[in-house]
């Protein structure tokens, strides 16, 4: 186990009608700080109107004597323009709070604002790296879609259609600044999202435990057993919730699943890889795709390019996760240890089962699982690859090139 | 699933040399608080000098410019004395902060202390629930026995032994206040732990997890996964730290899954129980025994009273946590959900295998199961019960009267 440093300080308010405590759970926020009572009510393109939740925000809101100023109109992958704009509605409106209702793109663009609002560069050199978060608004969300984890993450991701190239780019910051300082969770909010959504979701948080979860870090028992634990959550729930779309069981399942899967728990103690995440960015950068299904068509690409360089792994994927035969993991990682005994065909069919049983679950959700489903041909293969890491190399668990990256696109096609 | 709220403020700077963190986190969190450069340095019967942490924690608070005053002396079951004799000294010394460098009972005594400090009566009203808590001193904690979860939990345990009636009482407060700031884990500091106090954190741990695992709460799919997830991981590292108590990796595992079966995750959206540490507090009161040993005695005492109300619970425990045969829960649940295909006598076979091999467990980690093991007879079965509950009830998996108390002592005898 490596050392680690662990906070999750997010308040999480769970179940059934806790909407209606946003009021209430706003102006104490803003009490205890001192802060004005005016905040930005921040969201997307109106389903939260289609719902009903818009009027209940605003109603517990102006119950308990919040002033809002609304900024609306985040899209999937959010814009840094309209974060700049929502920069510039807060410093002329003494704005100091910000919430956001809705997926990780209203959070993330909210974090985004957040880390701008005192920065007097261009809030685009943060997540260049040119600059660093130094002071960041308070932000808080009502979750609609979980998915991103962004209501107990420290990251944001933006992109950017207005760079200097006239090419689109997808990047993130990280900092603790810019943890959300309560989110409201309430599985409800979920019953309406659309299949594909549930699906696009389920494999966005599936794929925040496998960029930790395949690690080279030895001895990390308890987190292994807990990423499996969630990971089997997740497979069982998304499947019964698309059955069974109004279930509050399955709802609530995989909404905590959300969380839990990105708020850094699971990757204490263990090197992380985030490959898959960055190879995927720059497909949902160029071609404005969902992340959850570039994901998933990128994971299991990526699983079959690395999977040889640490079988074991893999073995323990296929067994403990996806339930492939044979039995329990601590049988076969036995034999792995005592290979002499051990048929080395096995473990690598064993290995390769898994990664089928991934994608079978993957098509069961509907999900597409090459680039060719989704329209995308392998024209801008050679310049994503290029635009993911240039010269330098990507990833925790197996350090990928361009030219790797490239042949793992290759494998998706 | 049920509604809750959720959230983990602590700090947990986790791994090796950790310690040597402590000037420099201290003299942060202070400045960052506006507070005297002065703290209550808190710990017990002088374990820390003879491992050389009390020097090296003095090292880098001098380092970094804090001054301390000590008060030592914290015994197991923590004393209400003590603690008031440190609210005076933080008083009488302007400190507004308290460093505890131990195990639960430094760390529950200094959170009394925190709590008490800013109240005017008796500070045994707040755990007699006559008044309070509202404002509290920040505590940070060093653990050096991983066993209580006190390093990251809202709870505090003290026992007062000048009560009225002259019969020592047991007692805990819970406010979010007393939660330690951050807290410092390097598994190295419990490489030096005797066998005894090692089984006895294992099973203090794993009791946290039990009042939260047996629940009548359905569809917490989630949260069952984790709970089964920690606890077999404490079973396989105990067996294995006690075989080799320097490995740094079991006692990494063992360390980490203290905090987490103890910081609320594991009860999220659940109905806890509690009898058992209920139960517990009554005999390590009346007795002065070690906590973990006493839990050891009364859990499978308390698991063979209440089987019978939930065999289903039983069964999933006994085939995913005790790994007992038949095969997969879910095997066993299905046909559990079909009685009619199912014979009854084999499920609470299955129960009661689980609760044998559960008990299997604490014997080869050379705990006590019953209580003539360790020289108590029946004498006080009548009184603790009465102290335990009076006319009242308690236990969320099944309630208990006094009645039913004096029997589970009686199956502990």
């Amino acid at each position: 186990m490596e050392n680690f440093t662990f906070q999750s300080p997010t308040k999480i308010i769970f179940g059934k009608d806790t909407e209606q405590q946003i009021g209430k759970e706003t102006v104490e926020y803003l009490n205890n700080n001192k802060l004005n009572k005016k905040i930005l009510l921040h969201y997307g393109t109106g389903s939260i109107k289609k719902t009903g939740l818009y009027d209940k925000v605003i109603a517990s809101l102006t119950e308990a004597g919040v002033e809002f100023t609304e900024l609306s109109g985040v899209v999937p992958n959010p814009r840094l323009s309209l974060v700049k704009e929502g920069i510039k509605l807060c410093k002329d409106n003494e704005i100091e709070f910000i919430l956001a209702v809705g997926g990780g793109s209203a959070i993330d663009s909210a974090k985004a604002i957040a880390a701008g609002y005192y920065y007097e560069g261009d809030t685009w050199d943060l997540f260049e790296g040119k600059a660093a978060v130094k002071k960041a608004l308070p932000v808080a969300t009502i979750l609609t879609l979980p998915a991103a984890g962004s209501e107990a993450s420290p990251a944001s991701v933006v992109t950017n259609t207005n760079t200097e190239d006239g090419k689109d780019r997808k990047l993130a910051i990280r900092t603790e600044l810019i943890r959300p300082v309560f989110s409201i969770l309430n599985p409800e909010l979920t019953f309406s999202l659309p299949d594909y959504q549930t699906s696009c979701g389920a494999v966005d948080m599936f794929a925040h435990i496998v960029e930790r979860y395949f690690t080279n870090t030895k001895n990390v028992d308890l987190t292994d057993e807990m990423c499996e634990a969630v990971m089997r959550t997740i497979i069982r729930n998304s499947n019964l919730a698309l059955k069974d779309p109004k279930n509050y069981n399955y709802r609530a399942e995989l909404m905590w699943a959300s969380t839990l899967a990105h708020n850094g728990l699971l990757g204490t103690g263990r090197q992380e890889d985030w490959s898959s995440h960055m190879i995927e960015h720059e497909l949902s950068a160029m071609y404005d795709i969902a992340h959850g299904a570039g994901l998933a068509i990128i994971i299991p690409a990526w699983m079959r390019f690395v999977y040889m360089n640490n079988l074991q792994r893999f073995v323990r994927f296929a067994v403990n996760v996806m339930e492939v035969k044979p039995g329990k993991y601590t049988e076969t990682i036995d034999k792995l240890e005592h290979k002499e005994t051990f048929d080395e065909v096995n473990i690598e069919e064993t290995a390769l089962k898994g990664i089928d049983a991934f994608e079978e679950w993957l098509k069961n959700i509907n999900m597409p699982t090459r680039l060719s489903e989704i329209d995308i041909n392998d024209e801008k293969f050679k310049e994503m690859s290029e635009l993911c890491c240039g010269n330098n190399e990507i990833g925790g668990f197996v350090k990928l090139s361009k030219d790797d990256i490239e042949k793992i696109y290759e494998i998706a096609k």
